[in-house]
């Protein structure tokens, strides 16, 4: 991002997205350990999930995507899949680690995602959705190389907070708010929603659900 | 596209458009309701399904993606996910909806897409791939997304008409004839053809059919 | 590739390109003889196993894809599909001729990729990462469409002949060194190091294989 384009901080910017890039990454080398892929696998799905969404974001923005400018993107993907060999027994122990990572990815892509739009130009509906396509992107394909439903299409809020994180983005820039507080706001709204939709299970209205045969 | 551009009508290319991401949203809206999805899971299956050919076609094209900078697009998703779950019994009253709301995307976009790429200066054969990648594309992601088998791969006609829709508008650009009837026609003999492979379950030559244990 | 810039020699590196997606388009091919397709979906296979690779470096590089500003590209897979549907028997008697081809691929476009990132402007990084994305891209959606566990995450060495070619490649271009031999020697080391990894059946450690259950 050009820190000559009206916008948020691009520091702040960078900081969300690379710390993004390390929960997604860290979601899919450890996605890869318990498919137990050989470590180039793991490292393999840690670049993939990690860098994905904001290539595509990128890539439909109509720019050169950060991740392959900026070796620093590269690094934290290392790291990542490093971290997740050397002690994925210890995250193991937490309660389930991939899900929360995934949602801080989801969180912070989605809210970086739609600032860049803006900042590149974009209207705020079209910025909302290219937030929440960098935000699902990496998992969704985490999934669908290792043969799982996409998370995005299971039974609890996935797009929803994406959606969320990135719409509070785009009404604070048109209304001129472009304070550090807006994108770190965000991105906890979105996290704290993605998390309470795992906690709760919510189980939303399906439209073929009341016993027809489709 | 550009109205500056030599070509055709911008305003038909933008209704086939429109109608070919209606089309492949619904189909992507039901398939999504048949697989027992949320009511998210729908919306993000019809925006997938909706938006992602002609997102494709323009990255390839190298200009912004048009599903992104209209917000009328992403209206006609809206729609027709809300009235997938409104009223999918009424449409899986008709027979295979998403086969023929499939088989319309396939034929607006293999259309609008190579009339999309001519109009940006690609030669006739990469403007016909051009149309089939941004017709095909959608209902590939739908079965991919759902682990089904990709539409184009299965046994009967679907990159056939879509490369036969968009070989019509290419050699008729490249006669002159850019009236509005060549992609109506064009789009119509892809709709005929993609129907009748499905309706008299066209058996192509298998390579590998006669017995040989591959 | 615009002979203007500073690289390795344009006609090496087209020549490279063409038997990528040759070979390529063949093991894509051949796998949808396999997966009896009819000779259409043979030849959307070939199409995209062929084709995908270079398409998406070049999406990420920023320039108009190259498989579709040059006929050749579209011949190339056109011969590789007939090739497959009319020889495939005496194709199947040698040894695991997908495999071979998809070495041949991968090697040929790892190395072709990164030189053409080079020759963009990329980091030395950058660069082998674009061009193991370009050599990994068509053998990953080849086994995605047939639903086969992708052959970059198999328990066989993959993505490090990819990277290896690519960096033998990177290094010599940081050292001045654009002699003809660079990228042949390079696709060569990346082709033998696949096809050891195959014939050995190179075990590599897996984080999570000391019986611990995940």
């Amino acid at each position: 991002m050009s820190p000559a384009l009206r916008g948020f901080d691009p520091t702040l910017l960078l900081a969300l997205n690379l710390l993004g890039t390390f929960a997604f990454a860290l979601s899919g080398a450890l996605a890869g350990v318990r498919a137990r892929l050989d470590v180039f696998g793991v490292l393999v799905l840690a670049a993939v999930v990690g860098l994905f969404g904001g290539i595509v974001r990128d890539v439909l923005i109509g720019i050169r995507p950060e991740a392959l400018r900026d070796w620093r993107y590269l690094a934290v993907v290392g790291a990542a899949a490093v971290l997740a060999i050397v002690a994925h027994r210890g995250l193991e122990r937490t309660r389930r680690p991939i899900d929360v990572l995934d949602a801080a990815g989801l969180s912070l892509f989605s809210v970086s995602g739609a600032a860049a739009a803006l900042a590149h130009g974009f209207g705020a509906p079209e910025a909302v959705v290219l937030g929440a396509i960098s935000g699902i992107g990496g998992g969704v394909l985490r999934d669908l190389l290792l043969g799982e439903v996409p998370v995005v299409l299971r039974r609890d809020l996935y797009a929803v907070p994406a959606l969320t994180g990135a719409a509070i983005v785009a009404v604070a820039y048109r209304l001129g708010a472009e304070a550090v507080i807006v994108p770190v706001l965000a991105a906890l709204v979105c996290f704290a929603m993605r998390l309470a939709g795992l906690r709760y299970a919510l189980d939303l209205p399906r439209a073929g659900a009341r016993g027809d045969d489709l």
